[in-house]
């Protein structure tokens, strides 16, 4: 099996040999035991901020060498702790399994794992602690995988190893309906399909990372989330076919590390979005919703408008200034208050007017939308970050979610 | 060249900035430049607590994945400063340049270092940033080289590249007769060779790791160790025949980080000493001086005498008494207060009575000599801890060494 451990679940002594303890006991009772750890709590932050402290725009590279050791680190405590509670372990950086990953430096993408030495090491009894959020890439360069990257390696690791499980520990007990510090409601979850998870994971709940429910999705790996402070059941995150009660709505979820960047009155003609687009992307800058509507009147005009994470916003700045001339964009417009607040439930796919009911519990609440997006099973919209804890609790409220028969 | 700067010179982020500043002027003055930077002051410290809180006795393997880390971060840092002072930079670890080494945790010793990934780097006009004090094992495992392994790190990545010079710089100005902070009268040293470097770093002068001093020796790469804090000429560390001016004594040195063990009456036969120190080897603990005289009696029972590190006794302690019964040893005592004061000159191959004039100065201070350890080029004697300085100043004064015109 694998174990997933999260910072805080790692940010001490103390905890760092509960942890172990815990490794030990599932190796006691006859569990193949690998061990993936993020960085000790803070530890993250605290390099960043010294690589910030000598340059304000730190080559991502050389970013990406100070952000790995946080996980090198643990990774050896842990093993060290283990061993002194009488088990085998050894720890196993990115570079050392082989974890190969794309040369996008801060964010890059697991591509291959190669499993032989974590498979000799668990033949000989040894308990595997696998470094977290880093890799390498062809060249030999360290990588990292972006915030909540160690899910991802978790994840990759236990595909690699055809684990039956991979479990991540964290410091809440499980998926919730809602945050359950917005929303007193909030139930958690007891099992979830990979779908539904994505899109929560990709709309602000920060339990997993998005990139690891699509590893686990892509090869079938059942995640359990849970506790590293209990023994209580989490949340599966499994198949559909894995007997899920189907219910329209699943969860809610707000999200405000976003901005909306609008370019105003661009040229409507062919190539314009493209360009605006393809100059983000060759920076590695992720955007999110993406809003434009044909120019409706004589001037050829249009406004495009789209949101980035508000740590990006330098970046994009810069892109975007520099592309603006080009697409004739008369202004460039940010806005950082503002919140996005989605629901997802596999259930949207048969029931109709699902976004409709959204947009109607909204209005109800006097709360305006400034944009929309929608997929397959999920529905977002752009509102005024003050209203987005009031958005929460009503479409909580309004879907029914607090009531425990609804969802299996 | 190659430039080696300690941890007191990118103990910060304004002296990183400081070491970015002076390797970009060394380019710019027409040189292809490789830096090997140490951790951060207090940083490799820092991370042996943390390993030492969550056990007494870390594995030394894991110990070494921990330690590695210090380098890694001054690394990217450095290459960092350089690129926002304009300047290309890259940082290089001890697996991406592949600095092999063998498996000695903590006290590795280098094999060979693949050059060609560096050369490709300077080829580009860029700076490479190498983090000293670190390697790789065949298997992959990371090693590191020991206290001051960084200087050791600068002059074989130098003897790589066939580099003019390795300047190592540090906090002190050069290598000095004596320690300046014990003896007032002690000078500059302008130039030395490897043979009476080798003893002086041996002997616990600080300011270069001994094995450091044996590759420029067997390389012949010309050492120039110098202040990361002014531009004045430090010391240079050369060949003989480098014009060196001969004199009898060139440094006095003492050295407080041993201690000495006893293991009392002994049996005397054949392989007793060959036990006692093959367990030890086995360990891989250094031992410094042996001292054993045959058996002067009828019990057919005989003393050994051995000194090392003080922070190897408890390691020590293990193995002795694992050992003491089965060489019929009566007792083992360990003595930590002691100090080893050494003259080192390579014109003791031409001057007789030397070690006599020692052992006559230290004589007429009243300081006891416990034991005594000679090679071709240096006098060590074992004295009472508290003698160290006194014994220190008495040989500088009585060799002459405050008189500048007797060293070239």
């Amino acid at each position: 099996m694998v174990q997933k451990y999260g910072g805080t679940s790692v940010g001490s002594v103390d905890r760092i040999h509960n942890v172990a303890a815990r490794a030990v006991a599932a190796q006691a009772a006859g569990n193949e035991v690998v061990l993936i750890v993020s960085a000790m709590a803070g530890e993250t932050n605290r390099l960043l901020d010294l690589a910030r402290r000598v340059t304000e725009l730190p080559d991502r590279r050389e970013l990406d060498v100070i952000a790995a050791t946080g996980e090198q680190v643990s990774s050896a405590l842990v093993a060290m702790a283990i061993q002194s509670q009488g088990g085998k372990a050894r720890s196993f950086l990115g570079h050392q399994l082989k974890i190969r990953t794309d040369s996008a430096f801060t964010s890059a993408r697991i591509l291959a794992i190669d499993a032989e030495a974590l498979r000799q090491s668990l033949k000989h009894g040894s308990i595997a602690v696998v470094a977290g959020f880093q890799g390498v890439d062809d060249a030999g360069n360290i990588t990292t995988l972006g915030r909540g990257g160690s899910d991802t390696s978790a994840v990759a690791v236990a595909a690699a190893i055809r684990a039956d499980v991979c479990e991540i520990y964290t410091d809440v007990d499980g998926v919730y309906t809602a945050d359950p510090n917005v929303c007193p409601g909030a139930r958690k979850i007891e099992r979830i399909s990979y779908e539904e998870m994505l899109e929560l994971a990709a709309l602000g709940a920060k339990v997993l990372q998005r990139r690891s429910v699509e590893v686990a999705m892509k090869y079938g790996v059942p995640i359990h989330v849970r506790s590293s402070f209990s023994d209580a059941p989490g949340t599966w995150v499994v198949g559909e076919e894995a007997g899920l009660e189907s219910v329209v709505v699943t969860g809610v979820t707000s999200d405000k590390s976003e901005a909306r960047v609008m370019l105003v009155a661009v040229e409507d003609r062919p190539g314009v979005v493209a360009t605006i687009f393809g100059a983000l992307a060759a920076e590695n800058i992720s955007v999110d919703m993406i809003i434009q509507n044909a120019s409706s009147d004589a001037t050829g005009r249009t406004d495009v408008t789209f949101t980035a994470a508000k740590s990006e916003l330098d970046r994009v700045d810069k892109v975007v200034q520099a592309v603006a001339e080009q697409v004739g964009a008369r202004e460039v417009r940010f806005e950082r208050d503002i919140a996005k607040v989605s629901i997802v439930g596999l259930g949207m796919r048969s029931h109709a007017g699902v976004a409709a009911r959204m947009f109607d519990i909204l209005f109800r609440e006097g709360i305006n939308i400034q944009a929309i997006a929608t997929s397959e099973i999920k529905v977002s919209c752009i509102v005024a970050a003050k209203y987005a804890e009031l958005a929460v609790r009503a479409l909580h409220d309004g879907f029914g979610l607090d009531r425990p028969t609804t969802t299996g």
